[in-house]
Formats: C-alpha cells, structure tokens, sequence
C-alpha cells in the first residue's frame, strides 16, 4: 500500500536486428502491425489497437537485442518525482526530448545496464483515412495481414540478480510485485510485476549464463485462444521458429507461444487474458520449486515443456549459447 | 488527473430474487458457481477465480432487484476520504461492521436510490482441501459443472439521470468516464465508468420507463469466446431465457450474451475482455446516434440487435413491462 | 438402403456479379481465397484447403446469380449411370468438354431450370513454389489474407417446390434426406441433402417470393467457430453487410454467418462442422412448426433471429425484394 | 475405386480397467459421458451426440487393454458380404447375437489377434425425458458435467505389421488408405484408414516395443479447439496425466491432447475436425523420414512433441514400458 503508483504503463520497446527488413516483414505481414514511420536505420511500428503513435521501434544493428524500454508516468508531477528519485538513488542519464512521437522523458538505466526511459508527454497515433477504424474505441482499423495482434503487452529482462532489479522496479518506478519463483537453494529465479490490473508489464528472469543486461522478449496481446493456433499455423508454414507453445504457463496463467523474428529476437504472442489483479492489497504468490507440484505446473500448467534455449537464450546472444545451437 | 482513484474495485453485488431455489440453482449448476455460505434467507457465492469470501448474494423476497453494490476502496485512508466526501455530500446512510464477510463499511444510496456500500476489510477465501487449485494464482480448482464464469466483472444500473448519477460515481468515488453515448436530442443515455484497466465496472443506463433506482445487470466474465457458445447451447437446452447475443457491442467492444435468471434478474455473460485501459489521461469515447454509423455500430457491433426488453426491462419490473411481455 | 451412392461431393459453384472487381477483391483480401485462372470475363478461385483446380468461378454480368453448380461422381460408371438416368428422365442438357478444369461432362438442369453439370475427371491443383504448403495433406499453405476460407463446403437453391426438387435430386443423383422442415400447412417449406457425411452439400429453400430457379447462398467452410467472430468484425469495419449471424441454427447444427459479396449474391461462412452423419440407415429428422419449440429452434438456436431478407432476397433479385428494400 | 464401401462407420470401443470406477468417473464427470446400461462387471456409455446406445464399454479386468471394436456395415448385404470374405480368407471367429444392444454380429480376429465384429442391427439410444434435447437432431442434451465430449471419432491400434494389418482392413473390410508414414529404411510405421469423410476411423501404428496386438487409443471428438484448452485445465488440476498436446499432429491435421484414463488405456480428446476427405479418388498421402521437414513436421505440427510413452506404451502394458516408467 505504499507504492507511489507513479508509472502507469508500458508504452514501447525498442530492438536491433541485423536483419531489419526481415524482421518488419515479420510485424508487418504475419502480425498484421503497422507501419507509424521510418527515420534513418529505424523502422516506428504498433499494433491495431495501440493507441499511441508505436509500441515497437527496430532499428539496424550487427546483433539484435533491445535498445531501450519507454514507460508512462501516470501525471507529469508523477514524471518528476520518479525522475528526483531515480536520480537521487544514481541511476540517472538525464532528460531528452529529441525521441520520436516521445515528449520529454527521463533516461535512466537499471542495475544491469537495461536502457529504460520515463515520459508523461507523446503522440497520440492518429488514423488517416484509409486506417480509420468505424468502432470509435479502437485507433486503426483491424488489418487483413496475417493474424493480427491488438497490442503490447509486457517486457521480460534476463537479469544478473533478479532480487536487486525487482527492489529497483519497486523502489523507483513503483511496481508492485505479483508473483515469484524460487529455485533450488531459495535463490529468487523469476519476478513478475506490474502497475495496473495485469499480472505484468514487466518479468524480471535470472539469465542461466550468468550475464545479465540481455533481453529476454516482448510479449503483444491477442486476447482470443484461437489465434495463438492461427499464427503457429502460419509460423510452420513459413519457417518462423516455434521456441514453446501454445501452451499455459502457471505463472500468470498466460496462454503463450514463443518465437523468434527473423533478427533473433525472441516474441512473446499472449493468447488469452490470464487473470487481472484488481486487489489493492495484493500478496505476492510465490512458487517454490521444492513444492514438487510448484516445480511442475509454474513454468508449464498444460502443453509441452519450455526447451533449454528459453533460460539461456537472449539477445545479444552469449557465444556459448547462440540460437543455432537450439535450433538448426 | 484529478481524481483520487479512491475506488479499487467491484467486490460484489447482492440481489433479490423470488425463486431463491431455482436461481441459485441457476449460478451453481449452468455457471459453475461456488456456495460460501448460507443464512437465513440469503445464499453467499462467487465464481472460481473470484479472490474474495463471496461476489454474489442471493436472497429471497416477493421481487427481483439489487440490494446492494459493494465498492472495496483502495486503502484504508481512501476509505475514510470516501465516507468523508459522501456524508459532505449528503450521501450518508451510516457505518456498518456486521455484514457477513465484510468488515466495517460506509452505506451510501445513489441520487435515484440505488445501495452502495465502500469499505477495506473483508474476507478472502480460504479453499477447503476438496476445492484448492494447483495453480497458486487460483483461489480454487476450476468446477465440473456447467460452463463455469470466472470472476465478477461489473455491475449496470438504470438510472433516471444518467449525468447526475455519473457525476456522484466520479465526484464521491473517483470513477473515470471511459465512454459514453448520446442519444437524440444530445441526451446523455449511457456512460461507461471505471476505476482500474477494464473498460467499465459499472455502466449507468437511462431507464426507458423513466422510473430509475434499479437493476439492469451484473457481468460475470468468461475471458473466453467459445464459452458464449457453450453456455448459450446449455441455455437453449434449459428453457433459460437469453435475451440477446451471443454479439459483439461497439461500446466497451464486449463479446456479450444477457441472459435472465430464473428469479427475473439480467445476467450478463462475458465472452473476451473487449479492450484495455492504460493510458492514465484517457479522453472519453463518445458515440452519438445524430452519427449514422456510430448509431448502429454502438450497440452492435455485430450479432443480433437488442431488443426493447433491453432499454425498458429492470428489476424490479414496472407493470408496463414485466418481463412476460417481452417472452413469452 | 436404396440409394445408388452415385454423387460423391460438391465440385464447384459458379456465379455472376455485376460487380465482378469487387467481388473478386471480397474472396482474395476478406476470405483469403486464391486465383487459380482468369479467362475471358470469368475469374476462377479456391480456397486454401480446396483440393481441385478451382471451386468458384465469377463471371461478369448485369445481374447476380448462379451460373451452374458441378458435381462429381463416385466412379467414372457412375457418372454415365446418372447422365442415363437424367437423361431417361428427360432432364438432359448434353455433354461437355470445353470447361477449363473440368473433363467430360454431362449438363442437366433442376426441375426449376437451375443449371448442373457432373464429372468424373477434373484437375487438381498444383501449387506453385510460392503456395506449397508443408503440410502434405493441405494442397496450399495458408494464406496471409483476411481470415482465409478452408474449403467449399454447400450449395442452398430457393425453389419453387421443395418436394419437387428434392425427389429430383434424390432419384437421379442418389441424394439422402438428412433434416426437413415443415411449414404452416404441412407445406415443405426446407429440405437438406448429403452424399457424404455432412448434414447436407445442397439444401432447398422454398422461394417466398414464388420464384423458384433462384440462388440462396454458397457455404465455406472455416471449421473454428472463433473464425466467424474474427470475420465478423473485418466486415462491419469494410460495408459489407452481414444479414445475420454469428449464430447457431437448429437445423445442421451449423453455427454461420450470411454476408453478401459486392455483387449482392448471399455467401454463408461456415465456423465448425455441424454434426456429420455416419449412420448408413439415417432417417430424415423433420422439424415440425406446429411444434412451438421446433419453430422456435430450427432456424436459430441461438444468437439473432433470421430477417424477411433470408426467405425473400435471392439471385437474382425479383424487384419487389431488391436487397437495397432490406439493408440500406 | 475398387473398394466395396463395405464397412460404414465405428460403432464401439470396449476395454478393460483395474479400477472400473475410477474409470467410469474419468468419463462420466470429466467427459461429461452418460451411463447407458450396467451388467455384470460392464459399465455401457455414449457421448451426448452418440446416436446408438453405447459406443464405450468398460470392463473390469486385471490389466487395462481392448477387449473388442465393433463396425457397422453400410447394408445387411454388405455385412453378409463382408462375412464371407472374412472367413474365406480364415479371419472368422464366428456369429453371435448376443452382445448387449448390438444384434446378430459376426466376430473376427486382426492378424496380430486383436478382436472385432461387425454388424448390421443395433439398438439406438431413445432418451428418457430428462435426458432429451430440443435440438431434433441431437440424440440427448447437452450435460453439465465437465467438458463434455460429442461423439466417438476413431481408434488407433498398435500392430507388429502395419503393411500386413493395413492390407486387412482394406481386403476384408473396404478401408481406404488416407494417409501412411514411411520410417527410416523404408519401414511403414503407421497407417490411417477411413471409410467416411473422417481422415480416419482406424490408424494402425508399428508397435515400437515389437509385440503387437495392442490398444494405443480410442479418440472422442470435441470439434472445438478451445475444449481443449478447457479439459486439459481439468486434467492438469485433478492429476488426469496428459501425455502430449494439446497440440497439432501433421498427419490428419489433428488438433489433439492425449491422456491416460485411470485404468490406463490412452485417450485422445479431438478438438477440431481435422481436414475431410470427399474426394472419390483420394490418392494416399506419404509422409517420409528421410525428408527433413516430413519427419519433423507428420508427427506434430506445432506444439510440443510426442514422448517415448508414446510409441512404446500400449495397453496391456509391457514389462520394461509400464507407464509408471514414462510418468511419476
């Protein structure tokens, strides 16, 4: 009951690819997103039913990986409040205001080095005709490409010490933490927060290689069971690696697929709800793998099982633990 | 920006019913409900992913209609804010701390009359061995019986004033008004409220019959569209009126079907979750009926249209319009 | 028992549009369909998980309406079985080879004058590259447009006499009775027919308008009833006009949807199977409306009802039941 | 097109259980299956849209296992026919008339020694009152238990020959041959047979453990995907074991979950309709090993994969493969 209830939501995720024509063919024709813009090497991108200008910014690099995470304050005095705290507690780059569709915002970077910035100001996305949408609660008009997501969901981070960057989302951007796993030893393994009635905006995960400051996924939203069958469809047909799923995980209860656009990053495609946390006083859950059942049913309550690529796996890859050691 | 955000949530909702058998009979059997506890004339339930001792009352009296709407604020302080804002307001009913499963609470009544009551405290349920899930974010195991609902979504009340009674629920209670729609002549007929990311937890609809202070319905959310499906095969099977859908509605975008308990209340089921709001400086969605196309679309989006039984049947029923002349 | 098994499936429907850019547009962008082959004034399409060369065919002409549907036969003797018996009966039209696609064929027409032909020998389609599918059971992969089609599924006729038209293709094509429907009377006002396990490849629909050698609709088949709500939802957003449904019929089973292409001829989508029927000794199911609940439930066990449109408005058009009269 | 038609459809599945009740539970309150009759050491069921009075019999034996699948001819001259053939061809156990509810049938044995009859006459299901549906061509309503299953779809036998068991059941019995799996060396590891629309009513799978004359799994069929999201929800938290799935087999395009009831015998919950076979002329579909995409593709097209249990587990068990060994 403490938390500041500053941030308000996760507005966008920006990511490298080294095959970034690839990689928007991807959202674009078997995700059904959109094209906002293009700006030098960077492609600006959103879902159908995102509301601000994009939710995915790809941008031309050697090696894929995430550039930075942007989230919403919920006022502006809420902005500068988090941005005294961030900068008082050392985690301070400073302030822009030259980012694209984003307003000023707060530049900060966590434990690990995740590039993060904090923003009350950025541009609404505005349909032209052609994209006009006739119901007026939905921003664009649903697309006939692919199988269309409807909007970002959440981020997860592959962490050095998943205890120091869940105090670091709590103390400072005011997450409250929904649910946890302990692994063997009673060492914290996951930690999935949020700031409104979903389980999660962000997943914090301790990376199995031991690095940390990598980029685990960027999960967007279908709401509907049958699409995550619709897009594995369209995803086999078309050589797109399925990682996991669909399957549920206990955790969160997410009806999941992943798999990884053609730049190496792994997506996350959500296919129900889950459960929605409306309880001001919510308790943490916590897994524990000694539970025998815990162990089983957190990572995997029905479907196949997660493969070893999704705890070592992320981007930029460790040389040790690249894709195509999974995968051929 | 300036509302307190007071209110957390939806905790539950009591209603009146004059076939208490067949009606519980109704929630247990083709929902999938689960049973509390019993007193008196009155039956506690709640759905299995509901977090609380009970979302439901169920008792016994000559008529159909709503007792009362329960509001859980989101702290102890917001409470007292609240029942401060209220009794300033001349909304006082008084304190009370001897509701079952519900600790101390402020009663209040709408501008039309309508029971409301704000509180913190309450009981959480506590699964007995035969009814506790494996999934630790489940409160208890998913029932065998019938399609079961999932949780309690929101409540809508017909009202004589649809603008003074969406006043009282921002003013007094923080609400934020997320869409609302005009009908001939600029009056305002409907306005959809909430206080987390779902698009409302309570709809304010103006009573065609002109009467106001009563029940239109209550949503209890499936998540799920295939689950519309099943229950309306089971509902046609069960001689268990539905009075429209399954269908999509513009407003809110909720894959609904409305149904009629065997004591005469509407029961709303809920197929997906329509959309999410996030954005902490959301501008009312407006749909206006001099607008052609939001005329129709608003409603129904696609699907059946709604009948006049919709706009001029609540409960308690007026002679004009008991439910018998809309079915027979 | 008696029946000569001499049909084995529904081939193709071919039909006329006035508007044949925009229907073409319907079937490649909306229902994801495939151009095999245009010729003349004609374009020759399939769905994804249609085995032949082509199953639809649209022509250019002043008025919408069907041109021919073709059938194929269980054996090439079969085949001259039935041009014998057709032809002893007097309903010959002639043999023919000239059809793109299609072998020897024999051309008869109904009782009403609609036009018919059955083959033995046809093309199948061989996808190129760019449509091989991976799936060695799927003749193409799935396509990337609208929400795709997966195979032709039946045929409907409005005619002038039900019992007329079904003897007709009971006798001399070895159709089953699966369902009727009596009307007010004792008047047949539907029957539904199969060859194969379906609940029917042709249905005859007593034409209120007295016609009679008219087209009701043509169905395609999703199989997934969540993909009639994906589709539902592209055509409110893209004017065209859904005339009833997502909802379930009594009769079949068949949860549908009736749309109208560009060239205001009725398509049904299909969103799962229905029932099929395996029993070799299946006795006609017969829908009763004196029976108060049959009426009730043989048209819509749930969802909307059916508007005048669906017994008055086939192709082509008779003026007093223009579409424009129905749906502005 | 030489293929008499002889046999028309599945009619029955019986097997054995070492814990018949728990057994009968798992299809009564889970599969939401009805209890037809009880004789003996014998449990009759149906699923709600089973026509005929059983199509599942449970025994109580020591070891789980198939006592018997029953096939109904297309004619009273067809299973004369049949019978002749059989016992020409030294198949014949003989002709009995006394099996519950099924009439004069004739007995035959597989080549590995797995039982079968075939039959003309047999009881269908008349529903008691409270049993019946409102839909005409339902045979009983809807239940309310669980995730209720529709109807009997196939079943798949483990045999030490599949050339040998395959070429059987098309000599003797007028089976079709839809689609077969070439393992490495050229060895026939499976084959799928049918003599309706269904890709199968039969597979006959190489017996990795090399004995033969086993159960691999009877299939009910759903037809829905989403149920089996929602039986496997159930499975998974009334500790149901599920093998694999849910998920898609290549091979008949399957949408599938396996699980093992509690005496043991695998179940398949069919959760769509999979691809139907009308083509007259249908050409045997040939997955081959030795091509890189058939072998990772024919077994699971997406979702997690087949473990071990699965081709070395059938009922009755053998000694070094008890499903103890595969699953705690």
């Amino acid at each position: 009951m403490t938390e500041p209830l500053d941030t308000a939501q996760l507005v966008s995720v920006a990511l490298y690819s080294p095959k970034p024509d690839e990689t928007v063919d991807f959202f674009y024709n078997l995700l059904g997103m959109e094209i906002s813009h293009r700006e030098g090497q960077s492609v600006y991108m959103r879902a159908y039913e995102d509301f601000y200008q994009y939710t995915l910014k790809i941008t031309e690099r050697d090696l894929p990986g995430m550039e930075e995470v942007t989230w919403r304050a919920r006022s502006p005095e809420a902005l500068e409040r988090m941005a005294a705290t961030l900068q008082a507690n050392g985690y301070s780059v400073g302030w822009t205001e030259t980012d694209y569709a984003h307003g000023r915002a707060f530049k900060f970077r966590s434990p690990d080095g995740h590039c993060m910035k904090i923003l009350w100001e950025l541009d609404y996305f505005i349909a032209p005709e052609e994209l006009r949408a006739k119901l007026r609660n939905r921003p664009s008009r649903r697309p006939l490409r692919g199988v269309p997501v409807r909007r970002i969901d959440h981020v997860n981070l592959m962490v050095s010490d998943v205890p120091k960057h869940r105090d670091f989302m709590r103390d400072n951007l005011g997450f409250k933490v929904r649910e946890e796993k302990i692994g063997d030893g009673g060492l914290l393994v996951g930690s999935w927060m949020s700031v409104s009635a979903l389980a999660h905006e962000i997943a914090l995960m301790r990376d199995a290689m031991g690095v940390g400051n990598r980029f685990h996924h960027v999960a967007y939203w279908y709401g509907v069971p049958q699409h995550l069958l619709d897009i594995a469809d369209i995803c086999s047909e078309r050589d797109i690696i399925i990682e996991a799923g669909p399957a549920k995980h206990g955790t969160t209860q997410a009806y999941f697929m992943y798999v990884f656009e053609p730049g190496g990053n792994r997506i996350e495609l959500f296919g129900d709800t889950g459960y929605l946390i409306f309880d001001p006083d919510w308790q943490c859950v916590t897994w524990d793998v000694a539970n025998e059942i815990d162990l089983a049913k957190s990572s995997i309550w029905f479907g196949g099982g997660l493969p070893k690529s999704f705890y070592r796996y992320g981007t930029p890859a460790v040389p040790e633990a690249e894709l195509a050691s999974f995968f051929k």
